[in-house]
């Protein structure tokens, strides 16, 4: 490549499947990009962890010495795609104190230290653009700061994790267990080798407290996150979900809450609710996601795509970077983080929620009425109740099912309630237990 | 209101159902907004027709004397919701030329001057914003501009006319006629007394003509936009609809095309189309709107939401206010227009497309292979076809109806194919001719 005086010089950090198709891109679509930017981007540097010729990059770009490449003279930007929170975060850090803009994918990072960072980008007066962290390709980040910027927002939901919805959607349509519906997901590539982080619900709480932290101007780290990942959804769950009308979806809901002093509160959750069939949530089937945002002036807006892969994401990386090339040409900034609201966290106890509870009990009179007065105990309001008698392989009846759907009521309450009837005589086995979302009080 | 001299000062043009809405919520939400932008918001004047006692703001702040409220010089940014293309116009180009930011939802006067617009504002350096002009509170420019920056949009299909899509799902629904739809809707307030502009589709035309403008980085005005509306949409349409697994949309498409010698030209049309049920805009029904974006790296994304009204059209509009006021603040600019490619126009005729066209004919020997006949004549081949007898009052039976969908062919030929047919001997009348849109090829 010739040097060009007046090109904006970029340093990609880490070459996975997000950062090789970032280089692509910027190679391939050189004259484009020059043109929305007003000058061209060169590629400075691609900071890998070993150097090698088979990386399908001139290896000349290649270097394993971060340190010196994000505080090179004439790199402009970094675009840090390594993934783990560390080494990014120093690598990031020493970019922003080097006077680097700053894209990057980190949502661990973010989730973590979404705060300093920002501090630090404030305090070099440079961009730190973070599109892609959440929901790969979907524009959420930049809809809420800049967009939704002068409205209330009061919700956000989203379907933010395409591994655990990839499993989930197919358990809904195969009728398949967690455990081989998990199996399928490992082999097609939809779920890491370690899926840990995924299916324990740990990146979708990342993502919910980057959401929460953008939509109430507060910062929420992952810590603040309530989190249940989907590991103990059976496929009993997923009868009694179509029972209900109903499927089950990992959400990420952070909440603007009214506490009965009137006081404002944040709630950032993760866990597997039952979601109504005619919800736009539902139908969002496989790898995608979808987030829903619902504000005070613009009403509820969705926002849908693909939420992961390398080429949708690169595309959200490719935005931030074009952005903060032209603030580097003009001679401008981005918008900066508001002031912060520093709205305290609701804990999980406090959130007014339904649930779907499924219990196996002993078919004597009276069983329904004491089991209904475990929940009016604790002013938990039920809305359904339905008994039905269980039988054994040789068809005698041996006991019988109840399924409740209560009304909202704190979490603390219904958690409560579940104690007492898992500690019940009457009570053989608490079968099931589950929130539901987007289906009214 | 105290003066404070940190302040940002707003002049609001136009106080409508937006307006109304957007100068409520500078005052109520003043300390969020100050919180937002690091000073706060000063109304320093509205300006009106007829200055009023009785307008719900105090009398002190109106004004009808646009020319000066533009000109002052404690107005830091000028919000147009007046409407018409004139006199807003020459109220942007003044407030432009005294150096003022602008925010306007003037989607008319965009799709005829955004280009000069645009050249003004970048001659003042000042921020030109536009987000509420297409589909109300659904952030849709900001995307494309920003989030889209670094990818290349493929095409973007969009149900963008709130009064038009509440018409055909009504005709969907309920099987009503389009005289008896528009009525239930003028009675109703979604649509106007004079619904020409709606049921045109000279609204939808112009968001196409900004919609294809951003997303090709090529200047395209409303007369460049192909343009049908939906008043020759009938009962019968919608029934060979249902019958085709598809219901009827008024969508504004735009789209990149390579031609035949490689050479990229754009096109941006509107028009009532057969949109299969399984597709994401099939499901968009009443007042909402949504938009499909297709790039090449990030897939497809969709945006759905409330496209009218006061309340989500103002929360558009203070978005832009706020980031407009921030920019002031932190004395920067918004990203300006990136440089144009002035792709070409492509003319209805070169788009290919697909067409269902139902024809009544005699019921003679040969008349369907005469009929096929005018098709293949030009190239257009048929994917399905479908003849059935047509009775009289007295059951007997006096003619057939021919039913026929092409593959995709060029809207040339397409139309050429009408035409002939329109002048055959066995075919008695053209009861219908309707394209189709995302169902393959």
């Amino acid at each position: 490549m010739a040097e060009d005086k007046n090109a904006v010089g970029v340093a990609v950090l880490g070459l996975g499947n997000v950062g090789s198709e970032v280089v692509r891109i910027i190679e391939e679509d050189a004259e484009d990009l020059a043109a929305r930017i007003g000058a061209p981007l060169q590629l400075r540097g691609i900071g890998v962890r070993r150097v090698a010729a088979d990386r399908g990059v001139p290896v000349e770009l290649l270097t394993d010495d971060i340190d010196a490449l994000v505080a090179r003279d004439d790199v402009d930007i970094v675009v840090e795609l390594m993934g783990p929170v560390e080494p990014a975060r120093k690598a990031i850090l020493a970019a922003l104190e080097n006077g680097k803009s700053v894209v990057t994918a980190n949502k661990a990072l973010l989730a973590q230290s979404t705060g300093k960072l920002a501090e630090a980008a404030e305090k070099a007066r440079v961009d730190l653009y973070f599109e892609a962290a959440v929901a790969g390709a979907i524009p959420v980040i930049r809809p809420l700061t800049q967009s939704l910027a002068g409205d209330t927002v009061l919700r956000v939901a989203g379907i933010v994790n395409g591994t655990t919805n990839y499993i989930l959607s197919a358990m809904n349509d195969t009728g398949a267990d967690y455990e081989s519906a998990l199996a399928d997901a490992s082999a097609l590539g939809y779920a890491e080798a370690d899926p840990t982080a995924d299916v324990e619900g740990h990146d979708a709480a990342a993502k919910a407290a980057i959401l929460a932290s953008i939509a109430f101007h507060t910062r929420v780290t992952a810590d603040d996150v309530y989190c249940e990942g989907i590991t103990k959804v059976t496929a009993e769950d997923f009868e009694s979900a179509k029972a209900l009308g109903c499927t089950i979806k990992l959400l990420a809901i952070c909440e603007r809450l009214t506490t009965d002093k009137g006081k404002q509160r944040v709630s950032a959750r993760v866990y597997p609710a039952l979601v109504p069939l005619d919800h736009p949530l539902a139908s969002v089937g496989g790898a995608f996601n979808a987030v829903v945002v619902e504000a005070e002036a613009a009403g509820r807006l969705m926002f849908y795509g693909q939420g992961a892969g390398g080429a949708p994401t690169a595309s959200a990386v490719l935005g931030d970077l074009v952005m903060a090339a032209r603030n580097r040409v003009q001679g401008g900034r981005g918008p900066r983080e508001s002031k912060y609201a520093k709205l305290p966290i609701a804990p999980i106890g406090m959130i007014p929620t339904r649930y779907y509870v499924s219990l196996y009990v002993s078919d004597k009179p009276g069983v329904l009425s004491s089991v209904a007065a475990e929940f009016a105990k604790r002013e938990v309001s039920i809305a359904e109740v339905r008994q039905e008698g269980v039988v054994n392989e040789g068809g005698e009846r041996v006991g019988a099912r109840i399924a409740v759907l209560t009304h909202r009521a704190t979490d603390e309450a219904l958690s409560k309630t579940i104690t007492a009837l898992e500690g019940h005589d009457a009570v053989s086995s608490v079968a099931s237990v589950l929130r539901m979302e987007g289906a009214g009080e």
